[in-house]
C-alpha cells in the first residue's frame, strides 16, 4: 500500500523501491510510532477531528498492531515502504476504514521526527544505564586498589608515581560527563516535541500540541514547523556523545591492551572475557578491548558521515534525512554490545602490583628532588635543573639515583647534601600531592565518585 | 631557552624543533597564559610558597609582558618553543631569578589545559555574541515579510505556502540552540578548573583549588589530575557545536544561492556582499554564501580529525594532544569571518514578494483539497486520493486546480460539488496552521523570537 | 566449536562472544573463503603436506559446503564465530578428522586478508559495470541534447551558454575516472596476495606464494607477512574511490533536484522514479537523486571512519581490524543499490528544451561583446570593464542588452557603434568554443566518450 | 584593483573582503601561477591573439613578478584579493597596459585549475622524495638487525619470533606503495590540463591545448570544460593520500613509542629527537613520535572535510572549491616537517637486542609445537589443541614449556615423546619461515627493498 499513489499514473521501478524501502531498519520504531499515532488519535478527538468511538477503535487497534511486533508475529506485505505505512495499513486491516482517519492533519515528516525523538530518549537512557553500571565497575577496581602504586605516564614514558586507585578513577570521570551529556541533551530534546508541525506549515486542525507533547512525555513543543520537520541536531547531537564515549573507552582499552602485554604484566584479563587464536596455541587476545578502541573509529565515522549528509541540504525535509535512523541504531547497537562487556571485562580483570610496583625507578621521583631544592630556597628552574643532572649523572655512573656518593651530590648542589634520602619514597610522593583532584586524595576522590554513583540512582557499594 | 635541558647532553634537531614549536599558533593565548600565571603566583604566595614581595614581582612582570604582547611589542627568542616558555623566558629578563620560581608546582600540562579552557569561553562567548548579531537581522528579515507567501518545499518541490516570515525564522531558531550550546558547555568548562593538577599527579604545595579556580573564574575544580591534563572534552564540544553551526549556516546559504538564481528570482543581495568575475563582466556572484556552504566541511573536517587524533591515546598527557589548538583557532576564526559577513549580508538582503507569490500553484492546496474532503467526512487517506487524482486531472485537461469543470469534479467526488474555490485561497490556507508554530502563527513565534533576544540582552527592535 | 581453546579453562562470556561474533556480517565472505581454502589445501598437497587423496577430500568438502551456502541451506551452530569457523566446523561435519589438516600452516590472519582482497576484486568489478551502465545512460541523454541549450552556471548564476549535451557529459567524465580508479586499484590489489603469510611470520611449510596467488587469480604475493596480515590499504582504497563516487552522483543529484523544481522546470523525472507525499496529494518527489546526495555523506562517513580505526593500531594483526568489513560491505551495497536507480532515471527523465533556452539572458553573453572589443584592439582587462559598465546601463535602462540604444552604446565605447547584434547569438556563442572540450566541440567530445565506453566492451550506441 | 568592478555600482563590504581573500594563503602559488600565464601568453600569441612583441612584454614582465617574490620583495596592495589578481596587478605596474590583454580568454576558473594541479604535481614529487629517504632510514635499520630476535606481536600479544629486520622493512612497504601512490596519481592529473576551459564553456579563441598542456609538462587536456573548472578530484586523492601515509607513520610511531617505554626498552631515541618536561627533570619524551601519530587524525580531517565541502555542490565552479587549499597546503606542511624528523629519528634510534631476546618466552613457538605433531601425523586442529594444553600445563607447573617433564609431555600426547627439545629454538623457528615474505626470508625481502630504493634513483647503501 503506496500510502501517496493518487497522482500517480505508474508504479514505483523496482529499483526506486529497493532503494527507498527504509522497512529493513526503521521497523525498530514500532514502539515509538504507535505510541506517537496513539497520542496523535487521542488529540484528534481532543480537537473534535474523531469521535470518542473512532479514537478507541484507532488506540485498541494500534495497539493489537504492537503486539504483533512484539510478539514477532507481524507480516510484512508488499508496498510497506516503511514503518509507518506498515503499521497504519496493518491498522486499516484491523480497524477497517477509521485507520484512514488517523493520518488527518499529519504528515510523515512530522512523525517521524516525533518517533526519532522518542527513541532517542529511550537509547540515551539505555547508554546512560551502561555507562553507570561501568563506572560501578571502575569504581570498584579502584577501591581494591588504593595502595597499589603504579608508574603514572605522560608521553608514555614513566613521569610521576601514582596509585591504581587513581589511575581507573580517571577512566571513571571521563564516563560520568558522558552520562551528563547524554541527560543535558535529553532535557534538551524533550522539549521540542514536533509533532503537529504537519508536512512543514503545521496542521490546520485545532491541536493542543503542549497538551499533546506531554500526553507523550514532552515538556515542549517545537518552535517553528519548517525547522521542526528538518531539525537533526539531536540525531547530530546524539552521535557525537556516542563518538565521545568512543573516545574514552579506546584510551581504558589502549591502556589495557599495552598493560595486558606481558613486558607490562601490569593486568591481566579473565579467560571469559579473552580469546585466543586459531594458529598459535599460546595466545591469549584481549578482543573486547580491541574492538573497543576499534570501534571508536566507526563512531567517529558515524558523526562525520551524519554532518556531511546534512550539510548544504535546502529547508524543508529532504528526503537525505532518512539516512539519519541507520548511523543512529548502530551507535546504539555498537554501544549497547561494547558497555557491558566492558563492564564484565573490568569486573573480572586483575591487577599485578607487584609487577606495577617494579616499574618505578627513583628518577620518578627527580620532581621531588626539585621541590627538596625549592625548600631549601632555590628557585624551581634551578633545581629542575639540578635534578636533571642529578639524573643525568646517575645514568652515568650506572647507579640508581639515591645511590650517588654524597659526593657526587654535593658537586651538583651544595643543597642536595643532607637527608635526600627522605626524597625517594613513592608512597610519600604521592601523599604529598594532597590537593584536590591529586594523587595523594583519593579518600576525597572516591567519596566523591561514589556520591555521583549515588545520585544516579545506584548503590555504589561493592 | 628550553625549559627542560638538564638531563640532556645534546641539543634538540632543527627538524625536530621546527616540528614541536608551537609558537607560531599559540602565542594568540598570551593573554590567558599570563591571566594563569598571575593566578598562580598569588595561590603559591598564598600557600606560603612565595613571599609577597616575590609575587608582586611576578606579577608586576607578567603585566609588562602581557603589555609587549598587547603592542606587538614582544620579541620572540630562538628556543621559545611555545607561548609558556616565551612568557617565562621574558619574565626572566625583566624580572630575574624570581621568574624561576613561577613554575613551582605547576607543569606545562596543567597550564595548558587551564589556557585552553579559558581560551575557548572567551571564544564561545565571541561566537555567541556573532550569533545573536545574526539572529537578530534574520528577526528583521521576517518581520519585514510577515505577509509576502512563497511554496514552502519539501523534497525542494513546492509543498505548501508559507510566509516568508515563517521561512526566515526557521533559520533563526537552530541558531538561537547553538547559542543555548554554547552557553551550556561553557558552563560545564567552567566547572573544571585544572590548574594544580601538575603534569598528572596534582601539585604537591598546599595550593587551595577551589580558590585559584575562583580567582580565574572558574565555578569548580577538576576530580583527578591524571584525567584533568588530558581531558580535551571540552576542544571536541566546541568543533562539534562549530560544526552544527556550520551545517545550519550552510542550510541558510543553500537556500539563498539558489533563491537568488534567476530562475527563483526570490532573492537578491546587496552589491557589497557580491562579487563579480574575472571573466564574465555580468556576474554578480553570492561568495560568502557559497564560502558558508563550503566552510561548513572544514569544520566537519576539523571535528573528525580532532576527534581521530583524540583516539586510542593512552592516559596523561600525550604531545598528540597539541594538535588540539591549530583546529580550534581555526574554527573560531573561521566563523568570526564568517558571522558577520553573513549579517551584513542578511541585513541587506531583499526579497522579491512577487517572484515568490508567482511561485505559488493552486497544487499546492491539494492538501487543503483532502482536508475540505475530512471536512465532509471523507476518512483522510480516502480524501488524499481523491485530491491526488484531481491533481491529475487538472494536469491531464492542462488547467490549474480551480479550474476544473464541476463535472470533472463531481466525477472525481460527490463532495467536490460544492464551494471549493474557497479552498484556494492561499493566504486562508496559510492562515489555517494556527497551531504553535505553524506557518499562521508568526506573530506569536515572532513574539518568543524576540523574547530570546532580549533574554541575551539585545533589544531585538529596528 | 572454537578453533582455539587448548589453552583456555574457562568458555567465552556471553556479552564478549556477542561482541566478538562476526558470522552476522561476514558469512557474505563465504564465496571467496571456500575459494582461498580449496586453493590452500591444494598448495598444500602441493607442498607434500597433504597427500591427494586427504586434498580431494577437502576439496570435495569445501564444494559441498559452498552448495549449501548457495542455496541456503546451510545451518550455522552455537561457536561459529566467524565464517572462517562455521566453514571449518561444517567441512568436519562433512569431511571427517581431514577437516583437521586445512588449517596446517595457515592463520585467519593471512585467510581473512586474503578473502577480504579476493571480495573487492569482485566488488571493484561490479561496482565498475554499473559505473558503466550509468555512463551510457549519460551519453545517450547526451546525444539526444546536442542542440538543447542552457545556461552554464558558476557560482550558481547563469554564466554563459552551453549545451545540455555538454552538461550531461560534465557528469560522465567523473564517473569514467571513477571506473579507472576501480581498475587501477584492483592491479595493485592483484599483486598482493597475503595468503601464506600466516599468523604474522610466514607460513613454515613449504609453499609455492607466486604459484598459489596465480591459482586464486593474483598476479604477484606480498613482501613481508607482518605487513601483510595488517595492510588495510585496500579497504581505504575502496571507500575512498566509493566517496568520491558519491561525491560525484551527489552533483548530479543536485543539478537535477534543482532543475526539477518548477521554477527551474529544466527536467522532469519518470514517474516510476519519484515517489509521492503520505501527506500532500500533489507531490512527485525526486527520492532516488536526494538519496544519492544524502548518502554520499554515509560513504564520506564510513571512509573517516576506517582511517580512524586504522590510525595508531600498532604493528601485526589487532582485532580493531574486524571493524574493515562492514563499512566496505554497506558502501558496496550502498553504491550497488544507488547506481542501478540512477541509471534508470537518467534513462526516463526528460529535458524541457524551451525552459533551459527561456532562462538565457542576454548578459550572458557578456564575456562575447567583451571579446568582440578585444577584436577591435581593446585589451581584455578593458574591454570587460566596458561590457560591465554595458550590462549595468541595460539594468539601468530596463532593457535587454541588444536593445540598449547607440547612442547609449557608443557612449559607453566608440568601439562598440557597429554590428554588435551579431554577439547575441547564443548558438553562435557555444559553437565559438571549439576548443577540445569547450561546449562548441561535443561532437568530439561525444566520440572520445563513445570511444571510452566501447574500450569498457560496452557497445554506447542506443 | 578588482579585476570584475564593471557591472558593479558599489564596493565590496570589508567583511567580504576579509571572508573572500584568500592572497593570505594562496600567495604560495606564485610560481606556478606565473609559469601557467607565461604559456598562455605564448598560446595567445601563437593563436594570433597577440604581437610577439606583446607577448615577451607580457613573458618579461611575468618573470620580474616572479623574481619579486623569490626575493621576496613583493608588496602586495589593497586589492589583491588571490594571487591571481595581485600578479597581474604588479604586472600592470611594471608591463603597463599591454597586461590588461593577458587574461584575454582566460578566467580565474580554470587558471587556479591550472595552477593546483602544477603545485600538487610539485608537491607529490616531494613528498615522494621524502618518503623515499624516510625508507632508506628504515632499510639501514633492517639491515643492522638482521639477527636480532624479538617478539612479532598480533592482539599486541606476543605471538611468534620474528626479527628486527622483519619489523623495521614491516614499516618500510607501506611508505613504499605510498610513493608509488602518488606517481600514479600525479599521471593521472599530468594527463588532465585544464588551461583553455574559461570559465565554464571554453576558451573561444584558437588555442591549441594539447601544445599548451605540453608546454606545461602535461601530457594530455580535460575532456569537457564544465567539468574541467570544478573537478577536484586530484585534491582529495592527494588528502588521501596524505591520509594514508599518516596512518602508516602513526602505527611506526605507535610501535616504537611503546617500545620506547622502559618496561619494554626495545628501543632508545637518540636525545636529539627526544624532548624534555618543563617540571619533571627526568624525562625524555618522545615527541615527534607523539607528534606524527597525532598529526595523522588532522590528515584524516583534512581529508573528511574537503569531502563534505564537494559534496552536494551543483556544477560548474562554486566559490566553495576556494576551501581546496588551506586543507591541501597544511597537509604537504605537515608531511614535509614530519617525514624529515622521523628520518633523523629513525636513523639515530637504537635497538637493544638484548631486551628483545628477552621478551621471547617458549609458549612463542607453540605453534611450532604443534607443528612438529603435525609432521608427526597428528592433524593440524588436533595439534593445536595439544600444544594449547601443554602451556596451560606448564603455566599450572610454574615452569617453562620446555620445562615440562617427560611425563607430563607423555600425557598430554604420546606424539610429545621424543626429541621436542628441537622445537625450542627461536631462531629456527624464525628461519623455517622461509616462504616469500616470511620472516626467515630476509635476504630476500631486504634484495627486493634496495631494488626498489635503487628505482627510484637513490642508492641504498649505507
Amino acid at each position: 500500500m503506496r500510502l501517496w499513489g493518487g497522482v500517480f499514473s505508474k508504479g514505483t521501478d523496482d529499483t526506486v523501491r529497493r532503494l527507498n524501502d527504509s522497512l529493513r531498519f526503521d521497523w525498530r520504531l514500532y514502539d515509538v510510532d504507535i505510541t506517537g499515532s496513539r497520542a496523535w488519535a487521542s488529540a484528534l478527538a481532543q480537537a473534535g477531528v474523531l469521535t470518542i468511538e473512532e479514537r478507541d477503535q484507532l488506540l485498541g487497534g494500534l495497539e493489537r498492531v504492537r503486539a504483533e511486533f512484539a510478539a514477532g508475529t507481524f507480516v510484512t506485505a508488499p508496498g510497506d515502504e516503511d514503518i509507518h505505512t506498515a503499521v497504519e495499513r496493518r491498522l486499516h486491516e484491523i480497524a477497517g476504514q477509521v485507520a484512514g482517519k488517523l493520518h488527518t492533519g499529519r504528515s510523515r515528516n512530522d512523525q517521524v521526527a516525533t518517533d526519532l525523538l522518542l527513541w532517542l530518549l529511550g537509547a540515551a537512557q539505555q547508554i546512560s544505564a551502561q555507562l553507570v553500571a561501568l563506572s560501578v565497575a571502575l569504581i570498584q577496581q579502584a577501591e581494591r586498589h588504593t595502595t597499589t602504586l603504579m608508574p603514572g605516564m605522560t608521553h608514555f614514558q614513566p613521569a610521576q608515581p601514582i596509585t591504581a586507585a587513581h589511575w581507573w578513577l580517571s577512566h571513571f570521570w571521563p564516563l560520568a560527563r558522558d552520562v551528563e551529556r547524554l541527560e543535558h541533551a535529553a532535557g534538551t530534546w524533550r522539549a521540542r516535541c514536533p509533532l503537529g508541525s504537519g508536512a512543514l506549515a503545521g496542521t490546520p486542525y485545532p491541536i493542543d500540541r503542549q497538551a499533546l507533547a506531554e500526553s507523550l512525555g514532552f515538556s515542549g513543543v517545537t518552535a517553528n514547523s519548517l525547522d521542526a520537520v528538518a531539525d537533526r541536531d539531536h540525531a547530530a547531537e546524539f552521535l557525537f556523545i556516542a563518538a565521545l564515549i568512543g573516545v574514552h573507552l579506546s584510551r581504558l582499552a589502549e591502556d589495557l591492551i599495552i598493560f595486558a602485554n606481558p613486558s607490562f604484566g601490569f593486568a591481566r584479563l579473565d579467560e571469559r572475557f579473552s580469546t585466543g587464536s586459531s594458529l598459535m596455541p599460546q595466545k591469549r587476545n584481549p578482543d573486547p578491548l580491541e574492538l573497543a578502541r576499534g570501534k571508536s573509529g566507526r563512531l567517529i565515522g558515524h558523526l562525520a558521515g551524519l554532518l556531511a549528509t546534512l550539510k548544504a541540504l535546502p529547508s524543508g525535509y529532504n528526503k537525505d534525512l532518512q539516512e539519519d535512523k541507520e548511523p543512529l541504531f548502530d551507535a546504539f547497537d555498537t554501544l549497547s554490545a561494547l558497555l557491558p562487556a566492558l563492564t564484565g571485562l573490568i569486573e573480572t580483570a586483575s591487577l599485578a602490583p607487584s609487577k606495577m610496583r617494579g616499574a618505578l625507578d627513583p628518577a620518578l621521583l627527580a620532581t621531588d628532588l626539585a621541590d627538596y631544592l625549592v625548600e631549601k630556597g632555590v628557585p624551581f628552574r634551578e633545581a629542575h635543573t639540578v635534578a636533571g643532572h642529578t639524573v643525568r649523572l646517575a645514568e652515568t655512573r650506572g647507579v640508581a639515583l639515591p645511590d650517588l656518593s654524597a659526593e657526587d651530590l654535593a658537586a651538583l648542589s651544595e643543597q642536595l647534601a643532607g637527608d635526600i634520602a627522605q626524597v625517594f619514597d613513592f608512597a610519600a610522593a604521592v601523599a604529598r600531592r594532597s590537593v584536590v583532584g591529586g594523587a595523594g586524595e583519593q579518600t576525597g576522590q572516591l567519596a566523591r565518585a561514589r556520591a555521583w554513583i549515588r545520585a544516579k540512582g545506584v548503590p555504589a557499594s561493592e
